[in-house]
């Protein structure tokens, strides 16, 4: 083995015990994320919603994989690049639900939608045209999703206007491409704290989506899906009459910003899976170190928390998190009040974001319990074009 | 070329103009690179100092060997995976500014020091006693650098008994391990926004570094390194008397962050070479969106600048980033003063941290003005253990 492809080999090997885990390394606990993929699905289900997959949360095809597997009817994503590599690990049916208006991608997509069942979203009619003319060249069949802002304020039409002449330009475009519906993301009420606020920003979603919906109809256009939908507010959605399918990422994984939020006693808790496997590298009279930092564990939503008793995060750099004593309540706390760790020893960061945290890995460490059951690559850093 | 492998390819060819740059892809704007290298290596040469450029910044071989070409005694790093990158590149003097303790990753530290000059950090008895078993099974010699704490509060040892203790432990395990001299950087003082302060901490630091120094040369223990100093303060370092070595790597890329600090006005300073390039995916009446967000760009230093006249950013998420206008001072503005943008138009994010943006990318897009020079690899995410 020459020295520079060690590094790039996978952390850990099946049947490894995690205190042998070569660390940062991103793990997941099974039992949580079979018991979140269950929980999610025995709910749209019972509602009568279909469930796709966001893999913009993992990147990983084998979680994709069993996400279908249980029951999801594919997966979203939001780049070419991540629907050229669930397309490759065998998904049948991606939507990238997000805007794509450059030529070179435009000719992938258009070559990957002769592959895969493939959709994309469109918030500009100049975009629509040139989709057209990609998929044309190609001949190829794109499903096309019109983005509307349902109160998330970045991508997307607002008016009912904006989405009729989208839908005409789509329709000028048969038979390569085909107008599927609406693309209804309520992004910015995933993380509102309380259920109440969460669930009135998609009862004023799901109101402006079947408007839109309905405007089409009448004036002779198809709009057999409403999709949207993630982790904080997926239940609404489901239970509105309107969405037709739900696009939860986080709920596989979780992080803390998800915790966060205020639970509705109604609905199913999903459990932390992820988590980035650190060792303590250094130790002083008043802290630890452990050695993953900013570029293992995401810091955009928050530092991450420890599960050590007795310690919590001061700070994160590059390379390390500094952790120090802190009491029950996580208030730091009188140093005698914790033994010293040992170097070496492996304790798990629970991240702030999970999406931004596997992004920062090659690999997925699947455990059960204290077990390494399975290694799974994520897509490559590209794959975020 | 099969579907997978396509987002897996560079995003640029030599010759390509930056309008056809895939996005998001990480840029390096050569001459603004090429001024900073040659500004801090005639400022170190001029006080007697050596360079040893900080790989950690970067990641990237290519641009760790123009460092060395331009008079760098080599690079330091924080792990052994991008120590096992840099040595595969051709670099052949790496030092480990950082505490490996882990028997897995010293056996691929003692393996790789067969292959060049490698030292590495130290802070614990048990760490030396660890290093000079792995040093010893595979028959190699490290140089040892003493990590003392000269103010950042983090990793090293405070006093001077314990300096000894590691010198002890050190000279007990010759000759497999060589005690170089001592590492006493002070990352918190490089973001210091006023001269003096920063000026003020790098005294401080000098002053006890020149203590222990002085205390292990007392005991009969060589002391031959002093080595520290980042982008914020390096020329006080090099101006100390006391550190023969400095070891700056932002210099060469910059970011927000260190243009924050307000210049020392008898230094060089240094031009932003780094960015993100990207791409207007989407545009509003009020906003418009770019098609790269905390995956390509990291926020843990505060979100990015667009280099855009008429706009600011407003917000960064996963994948996108929304723009708004702005007046000359940067305040929102109404969205009358500035033309629309045009759909697929690139313009070029200015990064608030650049070592934990460059690990977001495969490749470095190196350019002279509108034009891509080279393409070059930067480490794998693997690179972090």
């Amino acid at each position: 083995m020459s020295s520079s492809s060690e590094a790039a080999s996978s952390p850990a090997a099946p049947g490894d015990r995690l205190e042998r885990v070569d660390t940062p390394a991103l793990i997941l606990d099974l039992d949580a994320f079979e018991a979140n993929v269950a929980a999610l699905h025995a709910y749209a289900a019972a509602r009568g919603v279909r469930v796709r997959a966001h893999g913009k949360a993992h990147r990983c095809p084998e979680i994709a994989r069993r996400q279908v597997a249980a029951g999801a009817v594919g997966v979203c994503c939001q780049k070419v690049g991540e629907a050229e590599g669930f397309a490759a690990a065998g998904i049948a049916d991606v939507l990238i639900s997000n805007e794509i208006v450059d030529a070179a991608k435009l000719a992938r997509l258009a070559r990957l939608a002769r592959r895969v069942r493939l959709g994309v979203c469109v918030d500009h009619p100049d975009a629509v045209r040139a989709l057209a003319r990609a998929c044309t060249d190609a001949d190829a069949r794109v499903d096309v999703l019109i983005d509307l802002d349902v109160g998330q304020g970045r991508c997307g039409v607002v008016t009912v206007d904006e989405v009729l002449a989208l839908a005409r330009e789509i329709g000028a475009a048969a038979p390569h491409l085909r107008l599927r519906g609406l693309q209804a993301y309520h992004g910015s009420a995933q993380h509102l704290r309380a259920p109440a606020a969460r669930s009135q920003a998609i009862a004023e979603a799901g109101a402006r989506a079947a408007h839109a919906r309905d405007a089409l109809r009448h004036a002779g256009f198809a709009c057999d899906e409403v999709s949207g939908g993630g982790t904080g507010t997926f239940a609404y959605e489901a239970g509105s009459g309107v969405y037709t399918e739900i696009q939860p990422g986080s709920y596989a994984l979780m992080d803390l910003d998800y915790r966060a939020n205020a639970p509705d006693p109604a609905l199913p808790v999903m459990r932390q899976a992820l988590g980035v496997l650190v060792s303590v590298m250094s130790v002083r009279s008043g802290h630890a170190v452990l050695d993953g930092g900013l570029k293992a564990v995401s810091v955009d939503s928050g530092p991450p928390s420890v599960r050590l008793d007795g310690w919590r995060v001061r700070g994160v750099s590059d390379e390390h998190t500094v952790i120090e004593p802190a009491d029950a309540r996580g208030v730091a706390a009188d140093s005698g009040l914790v033994p010293a760790l040992e170097l070496g020893r492996r304790c798990v960061l629970d991240p702030g974001h999970c999406d931004p945290t596997a992004n920062l890995h090659d690999w997925i460490v699947a455990c059960r319990g204290e077990r390494v059951e399975a290694v799974w690559p994520v897509l490559a850093r590209s794959a975020s074009r």
